[in-house]
């Protein structure tokens, strides 16, 4: 293998792969960056055994191709390398197992892993993806990631769940204390339903390397894996086995009494107000009556604290509820509405948190029992 | 104890003091703020027992006085609750051991400490302080710092020596393997000769809270004890026992032979260079002849790598070096000068390291014997 290519050009595709990379991996060759060149251009591919990510660089985008050839390159530092270096150029040649990076002023000798002990990843497409604008999956996976459970005794919990019928697509997490659904209109009718739940911690990597911009993501449903296909990047992730519970009948039509309130005023508010909590608890009370919600934490080492914000719009009904004030807040940042409207049906039933005037996002917080 | 006062100026004050604050005091006091309100104004004290800072605000400054008075205010919570305040103004009053914050909108209740529990730190000042501008001995603490020892076995190596006989004030450290070097001339003739050495870790937090100005900062020495006055903050730190080691006899006047080069590129290249190094040995080799130097390094595991820079003048004699990687970007990154001139007494004997057109900063590291 022996090319010659911009630096810059490298140096993101190498980045859109590094997020693959974990370090404690126990097969040596993962620690790695695979590098592929052949008559297509350079494909360059990492993967942890869950995630494989491959990122491919048109031969039109190289300067020189010499020879076609393979190697495993470590991964930390071939990307710490290229980015540190201060040419436009580089030329990259290998010999056996050995990486030569040449610059106008230096030589770097990498040792390398011969590519026949990589993994095979075999990287497919089906005929029928799912199509939609990579900025909408982007804030949707961005505005339900945060509910997944990191416990894993419940391993569906911790992945994000993706229901298709028709062309309406819903995304749901939750830890079974609160949940985030959101739902997207596709634009081209699925033919078959689809019902996948995929670890989150994989989509908040795929989040990372998805540009901000309205270009196409492919989303390609297999048996046991999905890939995202989007630009000159696959990202593969596996699906998690067996049911996503149904989560619909938590989420109430009706509600007893709602408020509505400046978005910004409440996140700021009840942020201060949880510096006076009991440390891991985060519990906080909110009481509204007319035109004002009173919100109050108190901790016997540090003291208590009270703050109150007037409503937008009077409240028909008294409430008095204990909630997670962590819960509240990553709800709240979600949403991307100047007021938020919040529905309660008594004090022990689930809260409801979105925009008042779009019901595509709802937040849904279980109140905290204090008697 | 009750006063109105603005928030953007008891959140400066409280920020100067924070600085003292640790967290995992057994005094319990000492993990709090001491507010004292007199005819004066509000004094704000902190401190670790090891460090101690004070910070005035004048009653010019206050809004309202009501009631003189002082508290001991958990530390780590009244800064976090006075910086997320979002009103301009914010009473504060104390009703025995509690204190109580109110804004606008809210009511914030702490548990505080009685003040007759803090330790009663008397914060004198001497007759003859030496006076300089806040920048230069800023500076000249940020050019000799990281060269400390961190081992406690030899307690005296932590500190930085200030050695000042008439108007010459010479700052040293050194962890025995580098040692940093920088003199200042004082406007102000010093009538006793001084050589204390103070705890490297008190001076990095004082000029953390050192504003970026020419203002004249003045030191008040005492035989345990040293005193830093600027503006109308006091910082007191404790003086390390026992007498510093005399270092002048390590740097050489002559040398062997010296490389004048572009501090920046080969601040880059040594950086880039040390990515392919044996962890934690931190070792590379300069190689020097006529107009170019080479430095290389290498790592059984990662590989080897070799940079070449061009010198700005010729060298006069071959040199070939080993030293730590990590101190000669240090020394390099303290030089403020484009040019730096590092030179060399064989490959056994101390390297110097300076701006080629002063002598009042010295960088010296100690080569590595590689056989």
């Amino acid at each position: 293998m022996k090319l010659k290519i911009k630096k810059e050009i490298l140096l993101t595709n190498l980045n859109n792969v590094s997020k693959a990379l974990s370090n404690k991996n126990l097969i040596p060759a993962l620690n790695g960056i695979k590098f592929e060149l052949n008559e297509n251009g350079l494909y360059l591919l990492a993967s942890d055994d869950d995630i494989i990510i491959q990122s491919f660089i048109n031969q039109k985008d190289i300067k020189n191709i010499d020879n076609y050839g393979s190697i495993v390159v470590p991964g930390k530092y071939i990307l710490e390398i290229i980015r540190k270096l201060p040419t436009e150029e580089i030329l990259i040649e290998t010999d056996g197992s050995k990486i030569l990076i040449t610059t106008e002023t230096g030589e770097y000798n990498l040792n390398g892993i011969g590519s026949n002990e990589y993994p095979n990843y075999n990287l497919q497409l089906s005929k029928n993806p799912i199509i939609l604008s990579t900025n909408i999956l982007k804030t949707a996976i961005n505005q339900t990631a945060f509910a997944i459970s990191n416990q894993e005794a419940r391993p569906l919990l911790t992945g994000i769940n993706f229901k298709i019928e028709n062309n309406n697509l819903e995304i749901v997490a939750t830890d079974s204390y609160r949940l985030a659904k959101k739902i997207i209109t596709l634009k081209k009718q699925q033919k078959n339903k689809i019902d996948i739940t995929i670890p989150g911690k994989n989509l908040i990597e795929l989040i990372k390397i998805l540009e901000e911009n309205d270009d196409n993501i492919e989303i390609h449903v297999f048996s046991t894996s999905v890939l995202f296909k989007f630009n000159n990047i696959l990202l593969q992730s596996r699906i998690l086995n067996g049911s996503y519970p149904n989560v619909n009948n938590l989420i109430s039509e009706k509600y007893d009494t709602k408020i509505i309130v400046d978005n910004q005023l409440l996140f700021d508010t009840i942020d201060r107000v949880s510096l006076i909590m009991e440390k891991e608890k985060n519990i906080i009370q909110l009481q509204g009556e007319n035109k004002d919600i009173i919100i109050t934490a108190s901790s016997l080492e540090i003291g208590k604290v009270e703050e109150k914000i007037n409503l937008i719009s009077d409240i028909s009904k008294k409430i008095k509820i204990t909630f997670n004030s962590k819960f509240m807040l990553e709800s709240l940042r979600s949403l991307e509405s100047k007021e938020v409207e919040i529905q309660f049906n008594g004090d022990m039933k689930p809260i409801i948190i979105k925009d008042p005037n779009n019901d595509n996002l709802i937040q849904l917080i279980l109140p905290i029992k204090t008697y």
